[in-house]
């Protein structure tokens, strides 16, 4: 643990280790990254063999590269993975060949939108090869013999992924999952990573969490799938909300919320309560399955779990997606962490935003003898400053929070209703558990 | 049958045959006009006796005409049964008597607002008799002895109704339902029969059927109310949408969709959808007891079945409208051949609107392995050409239709959230149901 | 019983009756209003022994104020209880002291904003002792030793309230309570009390009552508290709404109802209605715990009883609140009837609002042989003339109540979708019970 360095250098210092790593869903370059993280988060690193039947799925073979180069007829290298591992299409065959242009073509991969910039290319399921280059240097390719060359293998393996849990009062738990396995790439791989490291430390020097906390890192698509093949009843049992980690960093001067497919869980309500009350600010973006990370498994209709995703600089409205254009430059640090501070703000809303049982239901209780109700009631008690005005308000909260705190509004719908954001009523929520006045709910699965 | 002959000649032959016909809610009329079109579909012909008691109604008398006429002072005729059977207000009682002008007029009908037409009028449940004529020729009615003389006869008879199943592969019905009563009129007489007998030749050609289409063909409310007195429990257990054919005539360039009761049944649903993304133009009138056809029987509170009506020129908003204005010129052969197309396409769409439940429900499938999934995944993929736009719009369908075939949501509540209609899901789901990634759900009438 | 003055007159008389008592929650003065109003309303006067626990709170001791005086330097009497019982805080314990301007500045209230006006200050739960003084004369007090004289007393005594119930053909009930607990003030004590007893003589009067109707009178808070330990329980069983009255004088040209908890419950969606399509003027305010009467407890989260709130000229919204502006003159004896008018017109709306079931939901019902629709169909029949025009009304509005009188829409329902007030169904209603073609279901406080 480096818990004596500020998060920006400690991030910033995992990011340069990270980043060279090749990583892809399977192999040890996902391994090695699992490791390093380890570092940061006490992640237990599981495995499922090659061949694992999974739901519809089946864990592949694991992928080990360990060298690529193309080369052209007078010796020039267009394409080498050792400058950048971008440069061979993940999951390629091996392969040591000679071949002229016409015929190295159909295995050459561009972007000819971004002619400077090496894309990111991947045939995890079909075996082929192939290398990738930009296109202005595609262009300039001169007609002759070619030397392809990738020395990568396939074998029976593992597929890997990490987890751990932060506990806390209930059994009832959160979910935060993000993923590994795209090679050199920074906000679209290592800024889910990263910041999931500076939630947990954050988490854990909490004073108390309501929720039990679950950190996930997985290869997307296919190692939340092996996650929900373990662990999917569990967090069907016990999940009362989650993020899917993405895209956190780069320029967007917001976050941007994509709710979970039941649209309207109390994770869901509760960041749209931030971004219509909050300080800080949302973009919400509805449910799709046809685009996105690992909400679309764990919100796959056989879980249909309550898990939204929290991105920055969303996957596909910039430029660098998938290419070498998304660098640690485009990232920057410092946007993990103001991402870091608003998802942890959204977190502590979340722990308040359930529902609470008003144990004197019956009238309204007798608040004056609590001291939270003026004793003396006379005409410029409620006027003139704004000591008066705010006591007031914080007395308006008190039995509003009181009168709907029945077992059927969550404080999330109560602030909705109320014109206020969770934040605001959690000192009023504190004053009330303090006085047993209230009495926090389960959340369940199927209501929230 | 008449297989070889176009739709738009059957049909105007079919016209001919029946319009000169003087039909009523029950007698001779009414049993000749069920017989030609058990021709064009094998109707099963049912009667209910004069006398039998239907729910709160009694099945009245028959009533058989012969012949009517209104003879003036010298000798005119100013109205002749033979000339038109609207001449005779319908359910008129025997009169051979000689009278004056003044004793005549309680028993003349016209309609001021339209004085060249010759109003239909009816009187079916309290004994009277009258004439109808054209409000320009009762203005210049000369006074003098007139001789009023209509041969009936109210007999112990039957009302009659006619019905047919054509199977399908599920024992869950579709209801298509019109009505035979009116004498020589067109539009609201004749348009909904036709299109009828239209509608039971294309589907009984479709390849398949999902569901079982019942046809029914009886006189205006108490046809209908007898007919669910008949079969209105088995309907309750097995309809899950149905259409009133009304009015789908004339001049007006789309068709006009009045819901059921439930206002959000499947059908309702379907043809909303239909309405919003659709090529095929609707109006949509939301359900009303006070106006209409027999869904106002199928729709009473005790049945509450999904039954729309769909209509083209709507009752009442027409000149024509039960008066002798109402011809074949009005309605127009062509218009019905064009409500045939449409309604046939709602049928087309209502196969595959309902709920379908995803048969690997936990994470995405794999849809690699199927060849619905691009095993490359590299950026020009989906850019650039309209074939690989084609290529990711099929892809998002065929998840977005995965992800929510839950069992909650129907397709076309999946073609709403998704900005589409059920027409453009059509292929997602033949693909899908082939790779057995979706099994249909029965349709229940309490949830649709 | 002054049955033979006019309403206005015996409003009046009443008023000045009641107007110079000194109320309070406890006390002679409070048991004395409450024997005046039993000689409007046969009252049953209840009682709760100082001490006895009723939910949160504890029956406070009687206060008992004979006298008290305020007297200056050179014996200049500046608050005098004699002269109006406003200048002492109510609940003041009892005190006989000669201090200086400084050391009683502390005991002396004013309201800056209104410096002719005598502030009405309470402070019943914490024992102090304080005169009431427009702003005015507080600020022209001299300097120099003050007699302050309060002759009151604390002694175990009684909470003390009224009530009364006038029997109807259901044992379900509509609630109508009101409140004494000011002193001498008028729009915000009297008005209700006035208003409840002008309602019960007016609904004795009815030929017929639907429901049973109780009328509570009782101390504010802590009265309703009170009645609501001992008689919460039946409330919850045979109450199917309620209106609390408060402030229902004064210069406002409309009614304003404030919703009871659920928002829509029948007799908010009743009130609704009328606001919506009838001719009264009412202004909506939506249920808030912070500030209101005795609606509060009725619709504590325990209770969430279907009790709403009405009032015309609302407390905080006139400068008269809570001060000796607050008189005869301001509230006005006529508003008082204007109130009890449009009162009594929500009432009967309220009797016809519930759910009727149709019994003859299998097709419609034939309303020819009952007269209710015209035998002979002719287009001139719905034409032309007013009388026609409105006999179609007619129809069209039997035909909708029967459609939609399932059990599970309520008239006012019908009424909100049809587009007309409960009073325009009214005859419609009446008609169909005679007819044997609806019965009446009783309300339940759940689904209301």
């Amino acid at each position: 643990m480096v818990d004596n360095v500020s998060e920006f250098r400690r991030l910033d210092l995992l990011f340069d280790e990270l980043f060279p790593i090749c990583r892809s869903i399977t192999g040890p370059g996902l391994r090695e990254s699992l490791d390093i993280v380890s570092e940061h988060i006490p992640l237990e690193i599981e495995s499922a063999p090659s061949g694992t039947q999974i739901f519809d799925w089946e864990v592949p073979k694991e992928w080990r590269i360990h060298n690529a180069r193309l080369v052209g007829p007078s010796g020039e290298v267009y394409a080498d993975f050792q400058d950048t591992n971008l440069s061979v299409v993940n999951y390629s065959e091996p392969v040591d060949t000679h071949l002229s242009l016409e015929e190295l073509d159909s295995h050459l991969y561009t972007d000819p939108d971004l002619p400077e910039a090496t894309p990111y290319v991947t045939s995890y399921y079909d075996r082929t090869w192939g290398f990738c280059l930009p296109h202005e240097v595609y262009e300039e390719l001169p007609e002759g013999e070619y030397h392809a060359y990738i020395d990568s293998e396939f074998v029976d393996g593992f597929l890997n992924y990490g987890h751990t849990v932060l506990p806390g009062e209930s059994n009832q738990e959160v979910l935060l999952s993000s993923y590994f396995c795209h090679p050199s790439l920074a906000n679209n791989e290592l800024s889910g990573p990263l910041v999931l490291t500076s939630l947990y430390r954050r988490l854990a020097e909490w004073d108390n969490r309501k929720y039990t906390y679950r950190f996930v890192l997985c290869p997307e698509t296919i190692g939340s799938i092996a996650y929900l093949s373990e662990y999917g009843s569990h967090l069907q049992d016990s999940l009362v909300g989650g993020l899917v980690l993405t895209c956190l960093g780069g320029p967007s001067d917001h976050l941007s919320y994509k709710t979970s497919r039941r649209e309207s869980a109390l994770i869901d309500r509760t960041v749209k309560n931030l971004y219509e009350y909050g300080d800080n600010l949302f973009e919400i973006r509805t449910f799709t399955p046809t685009s996105g990370s690992d909400e679309r498994q764990y919100c796959s209709p056989g879980f249909n779990l309550p898990v939204g995703q929290m991105a920055k600089t969303v996957y596909g409205d910039y430029d660098g997606y998938h290419n070498s254009l998304d660098d640690k430059e485009f990232m920057g640090i410092e946007s993990l962490v103001d991402s870091t501070d608003t998802i942890e703000a959204v977190l502590q809303a979340f722990e308040y935003a359930g529902a609470y049982k008003n144990q004197k239901p019956y009238g309204e209780p007798m608040l004056g003898k609590r001291d939270l109700y003026p004793n003396v009631n006379s005409p410029d008690r409620w006027k003139k400053t704004d000591a008066v005005v705010n006591e007031r308000e914080f007395l308006n909260r008190i039995m509003t929070v009181l009168n709907y705190s029945d077992g059927e509004h969550a404080i999330v719908d109560i602030a909705d209703d109320y014109g206020c954001s969770v934040h605001d009523l959690v000192q009023i929520i504190d004053v009330l558990f303090e006085h047993d006045l209230i009495q926090s709910l389960p959340c369940s699965n199927q209501s929230y």
